[in-house]
């Protein structure tokens, strides 16, 4: 199978060029060239994009400005025009599958009127696919739109779309490192809170990648809209509707405390 | 109360200046000169729209391109960039609430499924706020990220948000005229079914008007999504939630048939 992979530096990108490059023949596009690169090109930059997606079966959409915090400008370049183009060149090159790199920020106010309590081992809250959309900043509403866009290709073109509401993936892939407790964060947390949330969203790198795989491989199952977790002690979001429609069956969890 | 209305010289525009200009101090905003224009902007130009802002209470969104067929360049323009620029011009003068003119085609896929049978008196099918969102066009998904942004400006800096997901409000306001008959359509209906369409999604311009005038005095609901039709005798679309939560009591409805 030939999966235009989007994104391929990022986190995300090089763990499913890194878990999954022995399974699936990748088109690699990055903005900035790189030793793996196949096509260096900006997702803003449809005439750009789009001859990487000839020949291919499938794209996994990962390219995105992905902080919270994220500018209007950078939300429309990168992620309301760069979605468009991806989807579009996906459908004039008449691909089947496509698999879109989501947010639990979707649905980020809930976690805002729950935090810190949420957090805790014997709170008893789950948000699933369900859920009224409640988006907490404004990548959370491109996300919500690139959802809906993947809705709209989906019936009106029948392509297979997935979307991903991913959780915290990591470059250490530690749920436990220092790093966890510095930095800039959207809601005012300690460090043993930070923590406390790391447990509950953590997703690892091989089941980030197996997550992915299982929607490239799901060909009985159009449509879905899932969470990307590990099996983490504490889970605020959904995982039973990505193992029972998808089969995703993560390895991997965050501990208890650190 | 002062109000910014976007689109005024649109077939809704200029509904609500007729229905409502005694009642409340409206700001238009028309992208051609016109002889009521306040300010003369296109609302995809933040500078040129940001100063009517100053000062006024409340916003009614209703720029946009409204065609279903809308292609790609006018939905990223007119409606993804324009609504932002609303929202945020909204937001930095200190206004308190948006009234927005969503689509029933955030949730068109529901029709596209049901017609024609949909239409007919006894189909039983009806879709509320909670329907999962199906967009049938471009169109559509940039009404769900509407949506979407306004929820987000709800949530975050305390306005007033009301999405409305309006039916057919016509510019000679008539039903059971000649051209609903005529005309392009996204779906291949005979004359006959697109009357009965009509007979469901049919919305009058004082009807409108009332909706609209019920979302600025809803001091006491922050955030709401509804249908707009007029009290029709066959609805597909939920009219109930837009009456409870809002007292929305339309007047006018269409004939069985022509």
């Amino acid at each position: 199978m030939k999966v235009v992979l989007t994104g391929a530096a990022g986190v995300i990108g090089t763990a499913v060029r890194e878990h999954l490059g022995n399974k699936y023949d990748f088109v690699s596009i990055t903005r900035r060239p790189a030793d793996f690169s196949d096509v260096v090109a900006d997702v803003n930059d449809f005439d750009a994009i789009r001859p990487a997606f000839d020949g291919a079966d499938a794209v996994v959409h990962l390219a995105a400005s992905i902080s919270v915090d994220s500018p209007w400008d950078a939300v429309l370049h990168d992620n309301l025009i760069g979605t468009y183009n991806v989807y579009e060149a996906a459908r004039q090159a008449g691909l089947s599958c496509i698999v879109f790199a989501s947010s639990n920020h979707t649905i980020g106010g809930y976690e805002m009127d729950g935090a810190p309590r949420i957090y805790e081992l014997d709170d008893p809250r789950v948000y699933d696919h369900n859920a009224e959309i409640r988006p907490d900043s404004l990548y959370g509403v491109s996300k919500v739109y690139g959802e809906a866009l993947g809705r709209y290709y989906h019936e009106t073109y029948g392509l297979r779309v997935y979307n991903l509401r991913i959780g915290s993936v990591r470059g250490d892939d530690d749920p436990t490192a220092a790093s966890v407790k510095d930095g800039s964060f959207w809601l005012d947390l300690t460090a043993e809170q930070k923590y406390d949330r790391m447990r509950s969203t953590w997703l690892s790198q091989r089941d980030c990648a197996e997550l992915i795989a299982c929607c490239l491989e799901a060909t009985t199952v159009p449509w879905a809209t899932v969470y990307g977790i590990s099996d983490n002690p504490r889970q605020f979001w959904d995982l039973e509707h990505a193992r029972r429609l998808l089969g995703y069956a993560p390895k991997d969890g965050a501990p208890e405390s650190v």
